[in-house]
């Protein structure tokens, strides 16, 4: 969950509202299922400028959320029994969805350097898809290295296969400049990008988006026409309009210090109250933070205390498939306000994990 | 499409402007998988006064549309290859999204007491769902009989199916009472009723529910959440409010009226221009007239000629499977405004269709 407390809601409430009362014929009627004009070209200049991702606006598809986005790839280019490549640990709702769609996941252990490509190549390499996190890899926020994404691109071009971008929280970056996209590497055209308006404005929107290769637009548009995806009309114009008008790049900016800061404030707060128990290693970027625990602690009855207590926390080791899984804590930290609530929440939360 | 031109704006944009700017908490975060809860509560409220469903909101799961409706039966109850009655002639689009999502599919035909049911349980006694238009027979307007009903919900509690009821434009009926809903007679809890909000407020809202047995409610549930289905709280508060004040149920009175009117108008106009070339027999209800055309009559070049011409027109043999098709074509009525505007439409129809 994004910093709810930091988003310009009067601005964003005025620019609905407006969208609002002009009442056009458009936010009526049956809403383009490929998304609104206005908005896919703003989403493509956007990904242009910020990701390197040279995409026209007859590529991005709007969809109402992640993995409405993964729907519409699944329909559009999978078949049933289609190898998927999955990070191990990956994230979890995206297992959870592919397996109920039916998808067979081969996982590929992630290191220091994101998804081990040598190995997903060994393992499973007719695979037609590979879900991947490059930006910051989900859950444990490591960047895939350039060296492995030429591997993967390579692979993909061989195979013919299918790379599935989810560019998740790569807006929140900390530490240097945001790294490229993997898709403004791809010549041949084998990456999917998926970006959401979830985290950068709030999760209420449901707007999410996916850039799709040339070659499978026409594939793509008769699919979201058949699943009638189309997103209302009045939320598409009023994240045009927050962009055009520059609040968009405003908030970013301002969002980006605030939770440099409200992690740090957090982390030092967890570091006083639960001493080395949690291996804190910060990752360049997102939303949550990774901290590590023993082996022998049982981060699922901790995760669950946690969770029964009112806090939003995940264990580390549910995120993982095959490989041996490390124990920890998954935290989010974009709602911690203050030193005051840090040290609140985190004493609350031992009290919580002892049960 | 409804009526656009009719419907309250004024009254919703106060609505949805007050809920925008009143911003709950609610309206930013992930909403409610299976719906806004006020919502859902005021659905139950409406199916049990006015359709004969008893149910409770716990029932009721507000969908993005009629097709994410069935996505979310079809992950909740369906296996691959399951097998489906499916009306002949029976809803395009309906049709096309079951085949897609890798449904079998057992044409059952349709004559004037609606679904034949004998023949259904003759030819796929084993089928595991029935999708069927009870009040309004998609695409032909007859009403299923009271005898077939019965059978119909007997051979399901038999073969232990299911039947998905599709209850559109049952509140738009001009000729007696509504008849109540086929759930109404629903004992052995074997139906999943379907309904929107796009026809009797307006598409673009992308708001449609579905009423699903209480032993599937926890499946529903859990497959919801892992589609990640919710729809933006605005509307959803906007549409509650709006049944609440007592708006909806004003909608729907003055618009029986006034589409009972503009159909009136518009028969009389195709008379006048077509004379006997359109066979033209009122049904009880709905938002489009079946106008039946000779055997040697290309209506699927007449409808993609019309449909050049602007004309939201489809061609009535192309929603067949199996069964002999019948030429027609099918003709939306809730925009003509006015008799001269009937005219007209009707002479620029005449000339679109001759090429």
């Amino acid at each position: 969950m994004p910093a709810l407390d930091a988003f310009p809601r009067k601005v964003w409430n005025r620019i609905a509202g407006h969208r609002l009362r002009t009442g056009e014929p458009l936010a009526m009627a049956y809403p383009d299922p490929a998304g609104y004009g206005p908005l896919r070209e703003r989403i493509a200049t956007y990904l242009g400028l910020s990701r390197g991702v040279a995409c026209l606006p007859e590529q991005v598809f709007v969809t109402a959320g992640y993995r409405a986005t993964l729907e519409l790839v699944l329909r559009s280019l999978a078949t049933p029994d289609d190898v998927f490549w999955f990070e191990d640990p990956g994230y979890l709702q995206a297992q959870l969805f592919l397996r109920n769609a039916g998808a067979k996941l081969a996982p590929v252990p992630v290191d220091g350097h994101g998804l081990m490509v040598e190995e997903g190549v060994r393992r499973a390499p007719d695979a037609r898809f590979a879900l991947v996190t490059p930006s910051h890899q989900s859950p444990l926020g490591v960047t895939l290295s350039l060296e492995r994404r030429m591997a993967l691109l390579e692979w993909a071009g061989k195979a013919g296969s299918w790379i599935i971008e989810d560019d998740y929280d790569s807006e929140f970056r900390y530490q240097g400049r945001p790294l490229p996209a993997l898709k403004s590497l791809d010549r041949a055209d084998r990456v999917i990008y998926c970006g959401t308006f979830s985290k950068v404005m709030f999760p209420g929107l449901r707007l999410s988006y996916v850039v799709v290769p040339l070659g499978a637009v026409q594939r793509f548009h008769a699919v979201c026409a058949s699943l009638n995806a189309g997103c209302p009309y009045l939320f598409q114009a009023g994240v045009a309009d927050f962009i055009a008008q520059g609040h968009f790049s405003r908030h970013l900016k301002r969002m980006r210090l605030l939770y440099a800061e409200r992690r740090a404030v957090f982390v030092r707060a967890l570091e006083q109250v639960f001493g080395n128990r949690l291996q804190i290693e910060l990752q360049p970027g997102g939303l949550h933070i990774v901290a590590g625990l023993a082996a022998h602690e049982d981060d699922v009855l901790m995760a669950e205390r946690a969770r029964a207590a009112g806090f939003g926390i995940k264990s580390l080791s549910s995120w993982y498939l095959d490989n041996e899984p490390q124990r920890g804590l998954l935290l989010g930290f974009a709602n911690v306000a203050d030193a005051a609530m840090a040290k609140r929440l985190a004493l609350k939360l031992k009290k919580a994990m002892e049960g």
